[in-house]
């Protein structure tokens, strides 16, 4: 059904504005209008609005080539809302917030062991991390406008659970309802996602810079699995299931996987295979209570260091990413693959592996080379991406932002105090 | 850059109406302006617009529920305009037209062997067989919004060339310039695309009645490619050339294919290697020069008898078939499969395999089963999808349709005659 009704057209037309000066910047009402094909008249009436909600600021005189007495520079204002998103993983909790421009203010990871607690105990960690930064937030007066949870593993996202995450050894966890109860929030205010489909969320909003909206980011932990974005779209496949390319049939030779299939790509080229074939088993870089950086860094300082078993491993390890990243490569036909997850920590090895696969496997003088590259934004990407998800609800809709004066009914103005607090 | 002129949000809003008829079926104004959120002062112009045009009739007061006195139905006109779709492939071509719902009003399809002309000679031979239509489009008084030809292979759709088709024996060739020259038409109404690609918009239009809306169309003659279409759009990748997967690298003991990779897919899938596996070389179903549908006819009669070598051959290529496409099912998450090319012929036995092979790759209870069938549509699907995608360009903008009394300056109202003629 193609029904829009009014009230839809003016929150479209408010997303409009709001997207526009996202990506052109500040500038005169007149040249919002001619850049959104709005009328004058529509234009003002809605930077009312926006302003009125506290999502665009008035500043200076704006010098920017419109025609008669110069208008004001109508812009976004970074501060009125933030996005807030939580990444789960076996090993480590991330926590990031960003603004309306997208820029991260708060940052944080904190270490924990998923797989030794039951899955209440890890979301009792989750809104104890959570809880704190979102008193905070509206301690200084701004709204959070959602919060994105990012699980490595297949989510059903229309009821925010986490069906099946071998590496949290997570079965249909009723993460949203979990955490609506624990922070006292309403069910639309939470969404869950895949870690690797938000990490290519983050990874999209740094590449589009250059122009690139063909892009496939793969995350590589316990599990891999890849966020494809086609023509900036993120696609998400008829259950939510698109880029869950851990689990190709691609080594044979691997054996069982948890999820129930045999010879699964991640048994080839997830971080275990490839700690196993970098080290012995009481190594101090396989004890997994020690923090993974740290590991990964010892790792790399090895292979600069032309250690001939960790180059050993990654050469391994590089040609079974590499020929698994060329058959993904064929299916989207992407302009650039990033690599996340623990992949950068040895960026010039599995760079190179995977483009010499790729080049090798070109077609022809067809197809523009595919640019190879690692993701610089470490193991909270995912979150960073969760929290950018956040905030597209008010690019989609401003109208969920209340206006200033009176409190809004869509946003979290800080959580309610836990239950049985006087 | 969002720039949005007010001609241009005109032309959306009159294609906004146009595709909401085509969904909706006919209806009043007052229905269709509560339909689109448009005013009702505003439809009714928009209205006028398309009447002038000739794309919409008024017909009988409508029944259907509005308040006040009942207005006329306002419905779409399916005769005003043309799409037309052409494929080449190796060993025919396929001429299909539709009417402005996109239901066919001819069709026909010409043995030809292309491999043994050289490219001009075959885009004379195309030329010759679109020139009558097109000169009797026009003598309805029907115009043709636009001609898409379906080549298989890599498509410069941009340039309008075919960089590399291997089963034609075809590199860099100017399709568009060639077929403008020939048929003296401007370079804007022809589009050249892949075949597997317009292969799946003609079986989107078919499955999307069932509300499934994420598919895979695999074609299958000599080479083998696929269309995806995700949550409704084209997959197209940044060169266009999303969906080639005849070129996975899953053919290891095929040896060389001609596009300079070993191991290819469609060594093992395609129409060759099935016809080899199915009958000796002096076998009259290997003979190149009889039509194919007779020889897949002959062979499915084989099958039906329980002929060994037939079944054999239809169980291996099964098997090879439903590997590659567990594949390409785990990177994009399709609600359903479509078998194009020669699958078709083998329905009950392909289906299977393929079936079969995804049903051992579920991932525990997780994913909606895959939807595996054939396409009814025989080897005119691509040129069937090639005539919808020539109809778009309508209900993107249906100013580039002139009103009935001036004659429209950016349809074909017939080509002009050939040069030469007095």
């Amino acid at each position: 059904m193609e029904r829009i009704d009014h009230g839809s057209v003016r929150s479209s037309n408010l997303g409009l504005i709001l997207r526009h000066l996202r990506m052109q910047g500040g500038r005169s009402r007149a040249r919002i209008a001619g850049g959104t094909g709005l009328s004058k008249a529509t234009a003002s009436t809605l930077i009312a609005d926006l302003l009125a909600r506290g999502l665009v600021t008035e500043g200076e005189p704006a010098r920017d080539g419109a025609v008669g007495r110069p208008g004001l520079t109508v812009a976004l204002d970074r501060d009125r809302v933030r996005g807030v998103g939580i990444e789960i993983n076996a090993d480590y909790l991330a926590l990031v917030v960003v603004d309306l421009l997208g820029d991260v203010v708060m940052e944080t990871t904190h270490a924990i062991d998923i797989p030794t607690r039951n899955a209440d105990e890890a979301l009792d960690e989750v809104a104890d991390l959570v809880r704190p930064t979102l008193r905070a937030i509206s301690a200084e007066g701004r709204s959070v406008v959602g919060l994105c949870v990012a699980a490595p593993g297949t989510i059903e996202a229309e009821s925010g659970q986490v069906r099946f995450a071998t590496n949290l050894g997570w079965r249909d966890v009723a993460v949203r309802a979990g955490l609506c109860d624990r922070l006292d929030l309403r069910p639309e205010m939470i969404v869950v996602e895949n870690d690797a489909k938000l990490g290519s969320l983050a990874a999209y909003a740094e590449i589009a810079r250059d122009g690139i909206h063909d892009l496939i980011y793969v995350t590589g932990d316990v599990g891999v699995g890849a966020g494809i974005i086609a023509d900036g779209v993120l696609l998400q496949g008829h259950d939510g299931y698109a880029g869950e390319i851990g689990h190709l049939p691609l080594a044979p030779g691997e054996g069982q996987c948890p999820c129930g299939r045999t010879g699964c790509w991640e048994l080839s080229v997830g971080l275990p295979p490839f700690l196993r074939r970098a080290a012995a088993t009481d190594d101090p870089v396989r004890d997994s209570s020690r923090p993974l950086e740290e590991r990964l860094g010892e790792l790399r300082e090895r292979a600069l260091a032309d250690d001939p078993r960790t180059l050993d491993a990654l050469a391994v390890t590089g040609a079974a990413l590499g020929y698994g990243l060329s058959l993904v490569v064929d299916v989207v036909n992407p302009r650039a693959l990033v690599l996340g997850g623990y992949f950068p920590w040895f960026e010039e090895w599995f760079t190179r592996s995977v483009d010499d696969v790729l080049q090798a496997r070109m077609i022809g003088h067809t197809a523009t080379p595919v640019q190879v590259s690692v993701s610089r934004l470490g193991l909270s990407a995912a979150a960073r991406g969760g929290a950018l998800l956040a905030l597209e609800t008010v690019f989609e809709d401003p109208t969920a932002v209340g206006p200033l004066a009176s409190p809004s009914t869509s946003v979290i103005d800080g959580p309610a105090p836990p239950r049985g607090t006087p």
